[in-house]
């Protein structure tokens, strides 16, 4: 048989998988099926979610979330060799750590109020990040769990009850399925993947339990990149998450499920980590990113400069939403179990931006231009309006000229213009110097009126 | 003798101290000669300064730096004792901290720096506070000072040798003359003063320690209400201060000296904690106050909403410089030996103020008036211009009318009024609703044109 | 098919099994052909091994090595949980103590020649007991072994090496089957053993680790009451351990495999702790019992009263010995990897006394008679002397008449009796007022040229 | 006037001193007078007492109890360096172990009752060794005391209460006059002990405070090396102890006060560690030797062989008592607060010995001769008996020979001669082969008669 006879046939199979999936509601451990189900709607809506990076890895908060492979992985990073030097005894271990995982002041109430008050609509925590140690009371990780050493507590399940309780915030979970030096892995990857003691015996277990146990409308898989989706029984695991984990209507997963897997199976994409492409995507997809620059856990010693500012923030919400993206901002815990008030200050102060211009945000649709080609830093986004479109041009920086050209707009005569937040209609004139698009004249207000510190909208309606 | 002679004897003799002082040079351990050294111009000048709280306390970090007294003192705080029992084994003491207090990430030059960058012109770092633990290796705190336990670092000097090689800013100490649990004092205070095992064997030696050992010029002393000053000794101190001592002629000290002394004696005044009085004072004061508003220490688990904006910080400043005092502002590091970034925020953003507004702040005189009687919220500096006076109107929000009316400045043809920060001049007019004073014509500024986001300063010059 | 007929088949069936596993040289899983293994012939012989308990319970060391269920078990031991709550914080869990577990003077090479002087021909080493925790680097105990957390050492492996270069004693593994605590036991035995999660996936793969990577010549099982054999999948170990281990020929192991393997399957028989029946037994037996009356982990607070004398000890090496059974007396090393001096002292001495009376011990075996009828504290060993029997009568206490009569031995005229460790033959007579027996007349010593201290063996040659 | 004339004048008033001294029962503090004080005649009938070291360097427990000295002195050791940096982060001081001298098993009850099982008559404990951490809630060393830092106990009250609540032992107590690394001493050292910031701020202060808190009964003095007495003010305080203190009719004190003083000022002589010197000495003396070889706090890591035997106890006690001394013998508690099984069980031993030969111990005095000049390893203790005098052997070694010939002893028809512990008379006969002296006709006894173990004791009465 030939290769075009063979691959017609494959394409007849594909089709008929994805038929029966269809006629049935049923998916089938196969990418064709898995891919085609379509993404609960909720998710595209939300916009705004926060993610969450706490472990024991918040304890040395040094460095970054990947302090153990720093330390002990190949090659290690000399300065956490020289830090661990300076600060504890030769024989101490990343499993010492544990025990000074402390959460005290961890109130899961006072989270979920801040995230509510971020303007988040969804929120997503490392139930267990490379280190292997579970933030919730693991059935398979006997004394590396959060339960049994250290916090003394279900992380997981305080965070979900708490936002559960309190909010209208969906709850979801990340989870590694590879740990940096669980020998069990180490074996499997010396036999080239023959066996799968580690798959089979801790990580695929691990992940159906916290499905089952805390029903996260998110199940955001990382650590991937260790192996083959067959090697992890992705698939199996999806084709059990959508037809039948009791998450099976609402949940939406990423894109993160074994090698060559990121970036083109599962549920959104999120390619790589701070992915911001900066052009419209076909399929839907996340910017996580942190505000932290250079690290996802908390780090001590991180000093103001490493931290994103309030214009460096709505500016990726901007070039985020514009192109389709959802934003996943991350804040990691102190070992305390507090968000540092700089961290507060910035999801509080999102919040307030969000307040007044979230009607930008949630719920709408990329528009046919994503940013402006005339002027920079000004980037769109689109809601229907009955026949027409409302579009929402989200300006970065106020201008210091009197009037902002926008190149893609075509007014018509019962095109109104507003500031978001801001009481009064914005004039506006067709351009003088341009055969197209839209002049705003930019209106004078005293610094207390403006409607806010950081990247406005103005909100073009009725226009052609 | 009657009683107005022996009053007019005693008036003689003050005289007679006073004339001899100034004759030569020379001040005598009585309040009526220490009181009359004149205060090296320097700090009035400086206007700026920033407090360090550190030490044991910054450990628990929870409460306030009087953690100790919390637990242990009478009568305990129940939600202390709670913490403690929560969180520690039942024969934990607060000596135990003290291994804990690690200092690992201090780097004095980036503190030199910062403060530097905060428009500061002085700093005062608590050497001891009053749990008696010393920031430097005392040679009466054996087993209880920062070089024997805990940082393993003098860290009074290293932060004045940094301040010195890289700033102008000049370096002061905190002193707590008075610890809560010494048993020496505890038995001086139970012979009712009548021995002196504890000031003599034990505080004012340290404190003479700091002199010769690290020339503060500030002596910023406390913990003084817990005996008279005789028992202190605190008169021959500061003769010796001012006689005899390596900063007998730029040191400056304040009121806390024993009882009865504080806003009577001693060098400036500070009167209460986050002294304000909102009026002009007869003698030189400063404000101390702190960013996080509860402590003076760092708490580990004060959410943001503890802390100052800078809306509150800008109006402290324009109080507190308006009626003739300093600020010094306050931040406790961290038991790592970190500034939090909200903390770092806080000054960063009082130094951009500063940078811009610095001219109404730095050198310069109360005005006549304090603030406007008129106008909310206007608060005056001044300076010397020739024969005139440059007034500074310090206006903490900015109007939502289109003027804004000064009820005090009297205008003349000549009259000037700028805004710091900002190029053009501003109009101004004779108020038509008022017989005197003048009205300024708030100028439109696109936002990005703003000098600051906090507190405009108008400067008036050319006033009759 | 009669019950009779039913019978018979199975019991030709049984010896079927038999035949074959003769024949073939192999064992089948079942107990009919392990049990019919012959124990290689150096267990028998040795007599006298040492055990040693260590573990994460050697840090607490209270109470005894079952000190976390004391703690968290059903029901707790109040003394347990009050030690806990006077010494520790509240939310200190069993896995905080591995950290402290440092074993910084554990010297192998030390160890192994003081078992050596001890006189012990076999060491069993607890590899992993009830806590799960591993004193080797496990695959199977991710941060919870003694190579990630605590020692940071192959305790196992360094003792293996030590023992093997230094001298002629066999090094052997203890081994608990079961975990107290381990979630995945709570689930298979919540799903009464229909499920091997633990078993499959943690016991049972660690225990082939440790055969392959140490072979151990002593497998003894514990912790094997929490469910049967089945469940354990004892029989397919024991049989792969019998053909195909590394240890094939010469391992020995105990009885310890499933709910009613105890006194009646696998290797030799340890029935219960501390087993001294008193008389004959049929199968290979072991005492295992310890130095510290009340513990087989150290226990910090023991007094010495809790100790075994040296009486205590020939005592119980008498009346095993003589019953057919080896003793494997424990010691429980410290956390710091140090063997208290009260229990080197009575190894030592131990190692005194074999060194004189091991004649009566090593290689021996049980004699017609056990102890003596007549006179009480008098047991007997023997060996074969070409045609005749060589008995050693065992006298636990010095008798305080001049004589000691022993009921069972009929002495001829060549019979000769010596005291182990003393030059001049023992005199004996036929006994006056019995009609059996011989009569010893107990010599007349010096204190100094008394063989031993405890427990004197006269040898008794010629005999009938 | 001339040297003799000077002399003559010195003698004339060292008598006075001492007639006044007598005279009036009061002593000045010189050594003429202090020196003259009889001896309280409780101290030399006791002959057997117990030191205690324990302290912050039973944490470390390593080296011995210089460990801090060996740490940080001049030159450090090598080996202790090592053990801090292999087994504690670099940070790590002296200071940080106070926190892990928990003393949570101690049980003062039981220590009392061992004490007395032991046999000794009076107990010194170390209240302040020269780590300068004090054993109780001394006013004088805040946050280095055992009430404020580790045991948060008075051990010191707890010890004298229990001892003198359940026993008739005496108790004493050993302070350090000097501390190793106290600035305030070593700046009096570089003065040339000009200043007495130490002595007179700390040292003895607390000295006077122990006295006046715990009234020891022996004030073991130690750590005077290093200034004069002068300096220390040792006369003055041994004035007061002898006049006025609440101990001054029967406490006793020894040498080490000063330069030059031990060995020749003072109460008895201690003249150097474990001073044994084998003759007759003409004061009162006493030696502290200790149980472990090599140090006198407790070390974790000593084997059996660092510990002394009871037959090296033994030959201490007669060797001491013989000639005049007291031996005080040292055991090291842990930092947990217990006595290590293999102490406990020589100090029981100790006991076992004294019940047997305690009569030829307590209350006695020494022999016109010391040791037997003929026979090696006998030595001669003796008492009052009417006219005549009583004498005891101690043999320390039991005769290979039948007969025992002792030099010195001339008896009489009247003589017997027993074996302490043993019912019959022992035989004796006038030498053979010698032209005096006597020799004993060695008993047979049956092991289980045996009186003891080690040092038998020969009583012989009626000699000539």
């Amino acid at each position: 048989m030939a290769y075009s006879q063979n691959k017609a046939v494959a394409i007849t199979v594909c089709w008929l998988i994805l038929y029966l999936t269809i006629a049935e509601g049923k998916y089938y451990p196969t990418w064709e099926s898995l891919d085609a189900r379509p993404l609960p709607s909720w998710y595209d809506e939300a916009k705004i979610g926060i993610f969450i990076h706490w472990g024991v890895f918040s304890v040395p908060s040094y460095g970054s979330e990947w302090f153990w492979y720093a330390w002990k992985g190949n090659p290690p990073a000399q300065d956490v060799i020289e830090f661990m030097k300076q600060n504890y005894p030769p024989n101490f271990t990343y499993g010492d750590f544990a025990s000074m995982y402390t959460t005290e002041f961890f109130n899961p109430d006072q989270w979920a109020d801040l995230f509510n008050a971020s303007g988040a609509r969804y929120v997503v925590m490392t139930s267990k990040h490379h280190e292997g140690f579970t933030n919730w009371p693991s059935s398979h990780s006997f004394n590396w769990n959060s339960m049994a050493v250290g916090p003394k507590k279900d992380l997981v399940g305080m965070l979900a009850d708490s936002i559960r309780n309190r909010t209208n915030i969906r709850f979801g979970l990340y989870h590694s399925l590879f740990e940096w030096f669980n020998p069990l892995l180490l074996e499997d990857y010396a036999n080239s993947f023959t066996t799968d003691l580690f798959s089979s015996g801790k990580s695929m277990p691990e992940l159906y339990e916290i499905v089952n146990q805390y029903k996260p409308e998110i199940v955001w898989s990382d650590g991937d990149w260790y192996g083959p989706a067959e090697y992890w029984k992705s698939q199996e695991f999806l084709a059990w998450l959508y037809n039948d984990s009791p998450v099976k209507d609402t949940v939406v997963t990423n894109d993160r499920w074994g090698w060559g897997c990121t970036c083109h199976h599962g549920g959104y994409f999120t390619c790589s980590d701070r992915y911001n492409p900066g052009t419209l995507q076909t399929r839907k997809w996340e910017n996580a990113f942190t505000i932290d620059k250079y690290s996802w856990g908390y780090v001590r010693n991180s000093p103001l400069e490493n931290y994103l500012t309030m214009d460096n923030i709505t500016q990726i919400i901007a070039e985020t939403i514009s192109c389709g993206g959802n934003i996943l901002i991350n804040v990691g815990p102190t070992k305390d179990g507090m968000i540092d008030p700089i961290l507060e200050e910035r999801l509080r102060q999102m919040g307030d931006w969000l307040r007044v211009n979230g009607e930008a945000i949630y719920e709408t649709t990329p528009w046919v231009y994503q940013n402006d080609s005339y002027t920079p830093n000004v980037w769109y986004t689109s809601k229907k309006d009955g026949f027409r479109t409302k579009v929402y041009a989200i300006v970065l920086e106020w201008p210091e000229t009197l009037t902002l050209y926008l190149a893609y707009t075509t007014p018509t005569r019962a095109t109104t213009v507003t500031l978001l937040g801001y009481s009064s209609l914005i004039e506006w004139r067709l351009p003088a110097s341009h055969s197209s698009g839209i002049e705003l004249l930019m209106p004078v207000i005293p610094l207390n009126m403006m409607p806010c510190q950081w990247a406005w909208v103005f909100l073009l309606e009725n226009l052609l």
